[in-house]
């Protein structure tokens, strides 16, 4: 199993705001029933690469249907294949050291 | 106010795990006591962008002083100007789009 | 036609270089005739999303053929859809503007 | 030395072109005689890093100077303090490789 993070910015918009935008991704992970986390930069998912990349590709042309000409997308993965790993798992991993 | 998560990467270290390099950092911004949300992805932090990229840099550094001769480090950050903004603010937002 | 830039990190490897792994993903591109450019940090290639994140899958993939068992990689798709971008477009209109 | 590579991405702007923004970024950069490459998914430059992200700074600053009101710039920064090397070393070294 495998994270990726995602990004999707849509440019040209004529306004900074781009929450329309997120909410259609979030929409779309809720109603697919795809577990992921929405932080303040972007949405975690977690899940093995090639299904991945293949929601990248849903996630990345939403914005393109709201009348935008060019998105950037930055996807970062994290595939670790020696353990299995969950999301929430690092950060529990983090806390317990810590304490 | 803008934020800034950031992902510090050590490589040729021998091993997989990097959750010791984690847990330097996020000791660091708990005990400066610096606003921050981990996530499995990497560390987001609130505050005026000469600072972030002064705390990244500290932050890029660290890993270092583990052996470590080689470091990655991303960084994005999100600076908006014409409202003010906080953790958290974004994911709020969606939710109620959402409701 | 899109743009991916594609930056793919073996973790825990034991030594700093990665440069065999970047050969291997390069010996690849030019095997398959992909027009490519390499950069001092990454690999940019020209096509249409669904194609480069294809490849994408395929590139993450070859690091682990090499007893590596963590690999982080970094994908940025820049997608215009309002006219034709082809690679080195970009750097010959801003060499334009400057002249 | 390191290396950094920046893509400072303004939104909405109400045109998908961000030709300007990036002949800003390189005409101050060639007036401070910076060593960069421009790429067709940003510019990489070479330096210390406290210089890096100083520089950073300033370039994400820019495009605020035009009117725009939300700036997204994502850095990477590799640093590898093993052994000197400086921009288009890794590429000559892949391509001996691949010879």
């Amino acid at each position: 199993m495998a994270f990726m993070e995602i990004s999707v910015v849509p440019l040209g918009t004529g306004q900074p705001g781009v929450g329309d935008f997120v909410a259609d991704i979030i929409a779309y992970l809720r109603d697919q029933q795809i577990p992921h986390t929405l932080t303040d930069m972007g949405t975690i998912i977690e899940g093995e690469v090639e299904e991945l990349l293949a929601l990248a590709k849903i996630l990345h042309e939403m914005p393109f249907r709201r009348q935008v000409w060019r998105v950037v997308t930055h996807i970062s993965i994290d595939d670790r294949r020696d353990k299995k790993v969950h999301l929430q798992d690092k950060i529990r991993a983090v806390s317990q050291r810590l304490r």
